[in-house]
């Protein structure tokens, strides 16, 4: 064994130890508040990256789109006919091509009402409240009937929430944070939105 | 219309002009290159709610997981039966827990000859090249080897980068760049890695 390759395995062993270390001590099972947040790519695809992964294991898996409304959607399109999966999506699309500030409040309640049946559903093993974060923000939603149901739901239930700008109050509660950053985005360099790629 | 009605009316009338002139100067249409980079959660998951994606439209798409050989994953096994999907898996897990840089880099060497293959086929619209990074951090693989595979590849094939510490050169070539900022981790606070959410 070469000198390299002794350093090599010295410092696979320390990582080792470590994670092993790590592994050990996080022992506490339960239903996770995530969220995906910041202005860059990746947000509604780890989401959907999530789903698969639960899909994979027969969980049940409900997501409710607030926000994408009238866009195709080759996720949603690949997985739509699995039985474990329901899927709510708010009616008027973008809320800058709707403009108009009754309507869009109307159609996020009517979806916030599939959402809270999932969040009391104890075989949704996973809920993505995609885009929400705009919801709280232009005022379609209260906070604290969002913080309520989240608070309520079944102990073994994950949620995922989506968007840019996550209310305070949802940083809080969540277990995990992931912040997008944007360091670079093909858009701004003129290359047009990709279908299988960017929806 | 109330005053609050019609303020909220015309910012939304603002942000469609602007989203729109954007939209309308995006016209390059091509493969890309994007990395999903950074300390936090979702890169991988990013990357295979794109595969989810991109098969929704019936696209031909090649996965090459680089150190995620003996772990489940439900992602993969949710999509794995379908046609359009090919996945090569490096046989050796993660590389703090063989501690054999020979073993590993001939494994790594084996797993890139699928990647070549992959980067060489119009049929294939994306490529994910997950967690490569650690392969070229490692030394079990050339940055020369990997850039010239992505220069040389089919003009309308997208390929997805995953991993910390994207190489510099990596970083240079992308179109899209998005670092996942790890805010918060549950893990940390105790909470055990969770089937069909984190793996």
């Amino acid at each position: 064994m070469t000198d390299r390759d002794n350093r090599h395995r010295q410092a696979m062993q320390r990582l080792k130890t470590h994670v092993d270390q790590r592994i050990a001590s996080a022992s506490e099972q339960r239903g996770q508040l995530l969220v995906f947040t910041g202005n860059g790519k990746g947000k509604t695809t780890a989401a959907w990256g999530t789903v698969t992964r639960a899909l994979g294991y027969g969980f049940g898996v409900g997501v409710v789109q607030f926000i994408k409304g009238k866009w195709e959607c080759g996720e949603r399109q690949r997985l739509v006919e699995d039985p474990r999966l329901d899927v709510a999506i708010m009616s008027t699309g973008f809320t800058w091509e709707t403009q108009n500030r009754e309507a869009d409040t109307q159609a996020c309640q009517e979806v916030w009402q599939a959402a809270q049946r999932m969040l009391a559903d104890s075989n949704v093993y996973l809920v993505v409240l995609d885009e929400i974060t705009y919801m709280l923000k232009f005022g379609y939603l209260a906070i604290e009937d969002v913080m309520h149901a989240l608070a309520e739901r079944p102990a073994e239930q994950t949620v995922i929430v989506t968007g840019r700008n996550a209310h305070r109050q949802l940083l809080d509660a969540a277990d995990t944070i992931s912040e997008m950053q944007e360091v670079r985005h093909a858009f701004n360099a003129g290359l047009e939105a990709r279908r299988g790629i960017d929806y």
